[in-house]
């Protein structure tokens, strides 16, 4: 990182007075001691005490798809995106991470003393685990993302939260899937398995048993304490890279099968090719400018620092660039935070704006040397016209451009 | 990681049938789809779809220390407990962080729009910096534990919240120091910066030049959002690996100057020799086991994980090891997570208790290749009798026992 940081500075500074170079005159000379703001303060109440609090001047929060306050047509299905325009580093806060259910606006409340988790079908010992029973196994704690497949950029769209907001990262901790397959005896000839949640309609997934024996986690905490309501509580099954839809929240079962199983969540997934269903679920390579991104405003030309967040089904993010020029050229971003397999990393780009309007534009590739595409490469690959009404089949991971206006205010440029 | 849980599945599953060996029994043998629980559910309202809250079976929370909901005898000095026995993974959740506090339980609730950074004294060009200029600035995202030097066992203390919970470990956010400081022009002859807040007592600490040039931040985000009321927002000096004092919250004014100066926080600091002041401040090789630790209750014989954190404000963790006779052996500890400089790694052992009275331990060795001591070894160095009195000079990082009697209770061994 710091030799990263280093050529950001070179960047940063280059071309006469350090100061001017900055902010463009915005950082003031001291001539003295700045005055000092009237200091307010809040008493410390016993709630305080036992769990903090962000200050009230910190508002971000999470929308709704299309600001729905209610489950949309579908009938249950519910959508909350995590506002990404704010955000920095890689963690996504628990209470900020998207939520997308199929169980309405209805968060299943579940004593964990009274949960279990039984893993049966094709295996020589099946066995129900309590939640005291897994937490004495070998622990692992991983940063992975998730990320819905509706997750897709409008040309309506006002801000990065409502393009991409149903993406976020936690750090992990839970016991490996294969672990406790190990335990139970896998027996040849099975091929799959079937996750299940304890809620009405069972949230159940199909997964290919080599990726169960390989990544999976059956985890428990979430940045560094239980997982919250909304994500799955007390359990979840983490299918790393995988879309949203699999990662089968207040798991309960996990049934080990010799065939791809349909499901109550299927109903976009319905393939006759059970291997290019499999194959369909993982996360392509993507990435997005978090900064500056639409609805924000520049203050004038000057130093900025490009920021966003890229990710990849594939593996780790290998390279990141980014485009000040609507994609004719490109340079290689930096990372903030470490790359880890299937977890956003923050990438940053120092840039001089000269206050004329552009496009930026970023764009991922990932250890396997998977390139994220543009919507006219996604449109040639499918074979259809580039129109506003082409919409990606299966998970949308296309660059988004957004167009910087001479004021500084920031557009969805959705090409 | 991988190769790390294989060591740890051998382990495991060893000597004999892979079910008796995982919980002595306590795992069931499924014979049919386990009773269901019925189903509780809590609907969503708009404040828990803006930001999501824990599940109310979860209770973990910080205490006060010696359970004081008020400022003790000194007047104002406050300390709020992380309950690091229910701590999973490496990230501390920011409503969890420790406080300690020279202000008593009011916390400053300061508008970031009003609020400003200047640096000045020795340099060229003194500058005062809005929060906006600071973030159109080459941003760095680095994990980092705070400590305070006061965290130390004792005795009478029942679990490891009490002797261990005044540290915590963030995702921190922010410019680099240097990068300020460069903008500014350090002048010749400067040796030391003073960093102070914008509270009644000014919060102010002397560090080293060399250490403000190095890894410090000035820091706004933490854990992807912006730094917490309790821990400093909008903007916290973090000077990685020095106790929390220096970690100068609210921080609006950086001195350059050239001598180490005496404030408010220096009742624990004063040395004749700023060297040894200067090298005093940097918090030792320590690690504690969180699991499991005094209060917690093993549920028989069997298998386990023994879990916990390492740090050293010298760098990463090189190694840690455990013990679970008292410290006549010891087994190399495996990382669950990535061990980051001057920052919490969370280590495990896969561990099979008879059943027997036993004392568990662990040990940390940092970069610089520094080990932590028992105390009996602090005692020799400082040449002091091994009391129950004798208490560690500055900060305490010995190793700390916890006894495991028969009946599985666990109990701080004082020793």
């Amino acid at each position: 990182m710091d030799k990263t940081m280093k050529s950001n500075r070179r960047g940063f500074l280059k071309g006469g007075a350090a100061v001017a170079g900055l902010a463009a005159g915005a950082v003031q000379s001291a001539k003295g001691i700045p005055p000092e703001a009237e200091l307010k303060v809040k008493g410390t109440t016993p709630e305080l005490i036992a769990y903090g609090e962000r200050s009230p001047f910190v508002t971000s929060v999470r929308k709704p798809v299309a600001e729905r306050d209610s489950p949309d047509m579908f009938g249950l299905m519910f959508h909350v995106l995590t506002p990404l325009q704010d955000s920095v580093g890689s963690i996504t806060p628990s209470s900020l991470h998207y939520v997308a259910t199929h169980r309405g606006s209805f968060i299943p409340q579940i004593d964990p003393k009274e949960h279990r988790l039984m893993i049966h079908g094709m295996v020589d010992r099946p066995l129900i685990f309590t939640m005291d029973d897994l937490k004495r196994l070998p622990t692992v704690t991983r940063v992975h993302f998730i990320e819905c497949i509706g997750n897709r950029a409008k040309p309506s769209h006002k801000n990065v939260q409502e393009t991409h907001g149903m993406t976020s990262n936690s750090e992990w901790t839970g016991v490996l899937l294969s672990t406790l397959l190990k335990e139970c005896g896998v027996q040849s000839g099975a091929s799959w398995i079937v996750g299940e949640g304890a809620e009405e309609i069972k949230g159940a997934s199909s997964v290919p048993l080599g990726k169960a024996q390989d990544d999976c986690l059956v985890a428990w905490g979430m940045n560094g304490e239980p997982i919250r309501p909304q994500q799955g509580f007390p359990l979840r099954l983490i299918v790393p890279g995988f879309e949203g839809i699999f990662q089968t929240k207040y798991v309960r079962r996990i049934k080990v099968v010799d065939r791809y199983y349909m499901t109550y969540n299927d109903y976009g997934h319905i393939n006759p090719d059970p291997k290019a269903t499999a194959l369909g679920n993982q996360i392509g390579p993507k990435s997005v400018i978090t900064y500056p991104s639409a609805g924000q405003q520049l203050n004038g030309p000057g130093f900025y620092e490009i920021s966003g967040l890229a990710w990849s089904g594939g593996g780790a993010v290998r390279t990141v660039e980014v485009s000040t020029d609507k994609g004719q050229t490109w340079k290689k971003a930096d990372f903030r935070t470490p790359a880890f397999k299937m977890a956003h990393v923050r990438f940053g780009l120092g840039w001089k704006w000269d206050g004329k309007e552009c496009v930026i534009l970023s764009r991922c590739t990932d250890d396997l040397g998977t390139v994220q595409p543009s919507r006219a490469e996604a449109a040639k690959y499918f074979n259809k016209p580039l129109t506003d009404d082409f919409r990606v089949p299966g998970a949308d991971n296309t660059i988004q451009h957004w167009r910087i206006a001479s004021d500084g205010s920031v557009h969805n440029e959705f090409v």
